[in-house]
């Protein structure tokens, strides 16, 4: 048996989907009880906070910013409605300079019909046209594949391959993958393909839960380190073996444990994080 | 545009499970109101009729067996219930022997614990002892990749690449791939992976329905063909320029379709097979 080397708590950052009841405020408050130095803000929180006082909060408090979630949704059915995508996501390029983040998480979208190759042209099209702009903004774009139960609904793009393959078009300093354990552990290739993304330097955030047997909703059913089936330290090593030494984000769409007090959600994640991640 | 050619009813089949208030005599009688020369019996309406009496009465309908569902979950925590699984396998082919089936369809399992890697091996481990018997009795296996989303509690086969990978370890005489557009559509290498598995002569089976948007549930969520967004006749062309041109099943899951009246159901199916596949 190998010896299991620990995480390092330090890395740990908390993604603001987490704790889904919370403000902006109170995430950041609730990071700093607990003693959790990173945070991944979501745009319609920072939206209701105002983004000048979002950037003030989170800079009093010391924290940093692992990624904005989140940009992408590239395809729609016209050519004017891809615009206002762009358009939106330019914005979201903004507010992640303007809070710091290093990264802006993109999920990428659905096909607005049953054109799936289409919809996975418009991603990759909308991507090109954004980097320039990120890139004068020091913003680098990570490329989120999702679960391919969310292939007709959030995402055309489901492989970390088929991320790999997306970015492989642009430098690594602009263009990474994100790879998140929920949406990937399935996959028979996962292991060769973090290796792959290593090997370009393209790993750009790491998120952490778990998949719940048997799982409770499609959306709303990811669980918490520990309590599934994910191999989570497996996983954890062999994206840190390909290079990526950055923040952790514990991202978790779960009813019950939105219902849970912040408090308790992060200090039983600080707890599942170090016996599980 | 090509011009895109209808597919044969004479192909289609009734996947019992698409009609699961019927025991195996009504599906059967149905079958025969609708004219649908094909049929797909579960092993569990089969046992309800009796082995013999089930040979009997598709027999006397002159119906043909397109597959018998199901063999597979081979992975157990022990040598003991491994074993069990595959004296339960021996008997699933010995009935689709019995009933004339051509394929027994396998749903590989899930792991019993965290250890997906080691679940894999046990599917192939249980394949290969498989194997020999199912030749001896004139039954070809069909390894059936189920969607990403069953990964925990179906099937580690999960894409059409790695039935692929598994069956080329034997003849295609003796183990081949089923493809099923639930489970496949997602995938970016579905069109390449469906070119593989005719090259090497391995479509067994070729299952359709749809995938509805939202969707309602994730074991009994899937739609009637052409209420959801897959590329039914895309798929199924290329299905049939990889050599695969025996029957097709109609194999929906879903509670809504399940309460209504049999005849409807596959008077609709019809309609829809027509139209969309």
């Amino acid at each position: 048996m190998p010896i299991e080397q620990k995480v390092d708590l330090g890395r740990l950052s908390l993604n603001q989907i987490t704790t889904d009841r919370w403000s902006l405020r109170e995430a950041v408050e609730g990071c700093l009880r607990a003693d959790i130095s990173w945070i991944a803000p979501w745009r319609n929180k920072v939206a209701e906070a105002g983004l000048a006082e979002s950037r003030r909060l989170i800079r009093d408090a010391g924290l940093r910013v692992s990624s904005l979630c989140r940009g992408g949704m590239f395809p729609a059915a016209t050519a004017a409605e891809r615009q206002a995508r762009l358009d939106d996501n330019r914005r979201a390029v903004e507010e992640a300079a303007e809070l710091g983040a290093e990264v802006l998480v993109l999920v990428c979208g659905p096909a607005p019909d049953r054109d799936i190759a289409q919809g996975r042209q418009w991603v990759a099209e909308g991507i090109e046209q954004l980097v320039p702009f990120a890139r004068e903004h020091g913003i680098r774009l990570g490329i989120e594949p999702l679960h391919p139960m969310y292939a007709a609904e959030r995402s055309v793009v489901v492989t970390l391959a088929q991320a790999n393959a997306m970015a492989a078009a642009f430098s690594p300093d602009d263009v990474g993958v994100v790879v998140d354990v929920f949406h990937v552990w399935w996959d028979p290739d996962l292991y060769s393909q973090i290796e792959r993304a290593g090997e370009q330097r393209r790993i750009v955030g790491f998120h952490v839960s778990d998949w719940i047997v048997p799982t409770p909703d499609m959306l709303l059913g990811r669980g918490m380190m520990g309590d599934g089936v994910i191999e989570l330290r497996r996983i954890r090593q062999a994206v840190e073996a390909a290079g990526y030494t950055g923040p952790i984000e514990v991202e978790i769409f779960n009813r019950a444990i939105w219902d849970m007090p912040g408090d308790e959600v992060l200090a039983l994640m600080k707890q599942r994080y170090v016996e599980h991640v």
